[in-house]
């Protein structure tokens, strides 16, 4: 997606040549005009799938989640990473270990609201490596609900995950695939 | 907002007389057909104030900042709870006591999206004892921003945070006010 690509190369930050910084757009200020056509691409991608649920992970997947969610007209799940007082009962319960944060958690999501007769979506905002989508794509197995496929904003794809989870047949459509950072603060897209 | 009223009333759950459950459309699942009539009356509420920037607080107030942002065409900040590897540089820092955790946590925003010319609204799903709101209150004061006001989905009006702040002089728009909750699940709004 140009838009996106072009927006990554004016505005993204490499920070030691493999960070990307990405915050004053997509992850900390969020430009909702952006998500806007992000959104409308992931539904000329999904949009004849039959989605019935977007699952994301909280924070930064949230925004473009509910975005996306106004175009497929269906809910938002996004998985929580620790239990609070405030879920209680069955939830589905998968392991995520951070590469941002240095360490591993709990997501969880509610039987209530992930069913097997549920067609999900998931998105996210980055596809590095692979940690988070692994385990939102296991909820949606324990839930026996069928996966149409994930859409990711910003795909790492010289990092792993990507490349192991299409392995396992998972459709993923990255709207910016990165090959390649320098430490020069360049940016190659795929 | 006689259509969140309703909505509380179908589909709240009143858990030992003080903690509404509303994660079917509001906090885990999340109903964006509802987010979009909330965005609407925030604008009909806000619309002429000259908002420049939506700040709210990860995870659950950011899917109707969102859609709010969407309505005012202008980009959403959300404040994070703890320092990642992502943000560095200078951040407004400020405490927030959880309620529903029963910890207290730093919140912080860049210095380099909020700034002194912003006009801010803020955006919650809940208003209680207003530790969260009082935090953000306090990262735009610090930022030298001007606080336009602040809209709130739900607010226990029998819990001293609405009060306490509307006595520091700031309007605060919530949508749905309830005056009490009874252990019989029964829901009155003010």
């Amino acid at each position: 997606m140009r838009l996106l690509e072009e927006r990554i190369r004016a505005d993204g930050k490499v920070k030691d040549g493999s960070i990307l910084k990405v915050d004053s757009f997509l992850n900390h200020q969020m430009d909702i005009g952006l998500f806007e056509e992000i959104a409308k691409e992931f539904r000329r991608l999904y949009g004849h799938c039959g989605v019935s649920k977007i699952l994301t992970i909280e924070a930064s997947g949230i925004g473009i989640a509910c975005l996306v969610a106004r175009e497929f007209k269906c809910p938002v799940i996004f998985a929580k990473k620790t239990k609070t007082k405030n879920i209680e009962g069955e939830v589905y319960t998968s392991k995520v270990e951070s590469f941002t944060h240095g360490r591993v958690y709990d997501i969880i999501v509610s039987k209530e609201f992930l069913r097997a007769e549920d067609r999900v979506l998931i998105i996210d905002d980055f596809l590095a490596n692979g940690a988070a989508l692994s385990g939102l794509v296991e909820l949606v197995t324990a839930a026996g609900a069928t996966l149409v496929g994930a859409g990711i904003a910003i795909e790492k794809a010289f990092q792993p995950g990507g490349e192991m989870l299409r392995a396992r047949g998972i459709r993923i459509e990255s709207l910016a695939r990165i090959k390649s950072m320098g430490k020069d603060g360049s940016i190659e897209f795929c």
